[in-house]
């Protein structure tokens, strides 16, 4: 069973924005087993839209496009599949009333315009959007079935997973699809691509299967391994042995899997030991606290974060001697210490996370140049602090500072069993 | 003239990868006058390679091709093209040292898959890769002339603004291709697309010229102009003219253009009335600081933050009577108003702007659904708190948030002229 992803807009093929949709729908079909030979990109040209349909109708079983469902006259997919199909556009009363009703909830009068996204060319299924006021069609294009999403990534993996893959499952078991793909990303931090490469040696060629690629970005490194097999318990059995050997050899370097975030396995692990944080940022200016507020229920273990960014913001309100930053500066192991115990002290949680640097572009020095970082841990037992430098731009600094920052913690939490107030 | 762009790779048309050389690609196209008419993603297949080679050559003047010239068995592009042209693969000696050069640079000796790195179909010109092991090709395909680059991005970059770009420059003069395009992006927020589309009218029709898109994203709206001319001064008039009568027509709803944040024209609003902030976050958890702070230089006008996601830290560090914590919860107006007014006069600065909501998933009631969110905004001279019900989940619930509280804060900044401590 073959398939074609047709993403359409001119923001696309104009380069304005980087297409997301085609990867994300590329792995689900993926692990449907469903073979993806090609993705294509139009812009919001009827004509070439026309061209794709026919094209890619004849060639292919299943065509999943995205994009050009909006109120606007740039959206021109409905159009173009009526005139493709040859049938008129009709409106879908249902269709109709919801798009009405996500204005009425918002308090709001439907503007005309929208109107046309309530308009399905006739014998066309509708696809309910339950985010957002572009439905989906379904509808023969040649000889494939073709799927017309909206282009909004939320919207669009929202209908999916409610109204395409399970009919795709279905239809690919009749199909008598025999091939499934299972992928798994392992993610590390604390280590380099060339250092990972040399840990795993032969398991990283290409000619392996199950295969090992690896990606590298802001000081984490992934790692992904894919296997095929007949269905699932094949797939599986190929890869989790492979898995299994990548953490033997990396140990506590993997942080995580798949979706894991760096932040959500440390909010997991302080909730899991029952501890409480609070947060001292001065260079990330509240990064590492959004991080760790990202997961829902964080109010569980994070308490409250200062964005003491000045000099008297650190002495007024985590009281920070004025004299320490006098002698060492506010970028120093002992100002580190401090921001991090007093933290911890001021709000009565079990520990205390803070991070100080030079994030750059300016506020270098010789002695504490550009991507400077101090970051600082305190629980009952033990003050840490440590210091690195960070490369890469003002933006890069402050993610590394923040990822490094909770990887401190994330190995503070893994090596006490037992720690309170 | 029409280009196409072809990406190359098992990892695009899995989905592990998201393809951002396309998207590079056609923005560095746009802006010499070349139309982009598609992008193409095929995997790693020999066949699929060819019959794109095929049917692009003919439809097209000008391909551009990524990906596939690695060592390993799965880069297939360079034999598809030498098949493609019924050409064989011939060493080319310079390439072959270029690339033993480039191991012994780095001490380690040529593995011998890399030798075929330096194999090219006869009668095709190489492209040096100053970056790694991966030459590019230029040779003619049907009647397009085709470059075929790698699929790593750094490498793909550097190669083609050496030895891609003048060539299509010299290329599209000799065709006379008298055309650039100019694009400006308008930012907008606070109206909705359907709004801007009826506000904007006619001017959004698709075959007029300069042609206005749209696209939508977290409660903002970005309007894209594109223009085309002869050269650059021809296309800048076409384009100014739209550009200022889309102004006139959304006044302060546009907060910016091209590569301007919303944050960043805060924070140079902010350093223009020589104002200063304090943020006291609750649902959002160091997001909005963490925005403000993106900018190098935001010391001069953020001075501090509080992220206060308990009541408890709400009533110890911001001083929010316990009471009426108690009387109205912590999100209600009330509490907004002294978790500004409070941050404000605790760090003693001229604005306190908070936010104080419920972005879910649980924490919602019928009385406060989650997505309720306020936002106060104290100064010397007024003190304002919004209420509003912000759609989406978690992540949209904050980010949204967020822009709403940056853009109260804009429209106060640019109400103001005198204000003071």
């Amino acid at each position: 069973m073959k398939a074609v992803i047709i993403s359409i807009g001119d923001e696309l093929v104009l380069g304005q924005t980087v297409d997301t949709n085609a990867a994300w729908l590329s792995e689900e079909l993926a692990g449907l087993g469903i073979v993806i030979s090609e993705h294509v990109t139009v812009g919001d040209d009827i004509n070439a839209i026309i061209k794709q349909l026919q094209r890619c109708g004849s060639e292919t079983d299943l065509i999943i496009a995205t994009g050009g469902l909006g109120p606007t006259r740039d959206d021109l997919t409905r159009l173009a599949l009526a005139q493709f199909l040859g049938k008129p556009l009709q409106l879908h009363e249902p269709s109709f009333e919801q798009i009405k009703q996500f204005f009425q909830q918002r308090d709001r009068t439907m503007p005309q315009v929208n109107r046309i996204q309530a308009m399905f060319p006739v014998g066309c299924e509708v696809l309910e959007n339950k985010l957002g006021t572009a439905p989906g069609i379904q509808g023969p294009v040649e000889r494939a079935m073709a799927f017309f999403l909206p282009g909004v990534p939320r919207e669009m993996k929202e209908m999916y997973r409610l109204q395409v893959k399970g009919k795709l499952q279905r239809w690919a078991a009749a199909k008598g699809v025999q091939k499934v793909i299972i992928t798994r990303t392992l993610h590390t931090i604390g280590i380099g691509e060339s250092d990972i490469a040399e840990k795993l040696g032969k398991m990283m060629d290409r000619n392996r299967h199950p295969i090992v690629n690896c990606t590298a970005a802001d000081g984490k490194v992934s790692l992904r391994i894919n296997a095929h097999g007949a269905h699932d318990v094949e797939a599986l059995c190929l890869l989790e042995p492979v898995e299994r050997e990548i953490k033997r050899r990396l140990g506590n370097l993997v942080y995580g899997k798949d979706d894991d975030t760096l932040a959500g396995v440390v909010g997991q692990l302080l909730r899991q030991h029952k501890k409480t944080l609070a947060a001292a940022e001065s260079c990330t200016g509240g990064m590492l606290s959004k991080e760790l507020t990202d997961m829902p229920g964080s109010s569980e273990y994070f308490k409250c974060g200062w964005i003491v960014y000045g000099n008297q913001a650190k002495i007024d309100f985590l009281n920070v001697d004025a004299e320490l930053i006098e002698k060492y500066g506010a970028v120093s192991e002992e100002a580190a210490r401090q921001l991090a115990g007093n933290a911890r002290r001021l709000a009565n949680t079990d520990l205390g996370l803070a991070i100080t640097g030079i994030a750059g572009p300016d506020g270098g020095s010789e002695d504490k140049p550009v991507g400077l970082v101090y970051i600082g841990l305190v629980d009952r037992e033990q003050v840490k602090v440590g210091r690195y430098i960070l490369p890469g731009e003002r933006a890069m600094v402050r993610r590394r500072a923040v990822n490094t920052a909770l990887d401190v913690l994330r190995h503070r939490l893994i090596d006490i069993d037992q720690l309170s107030v």
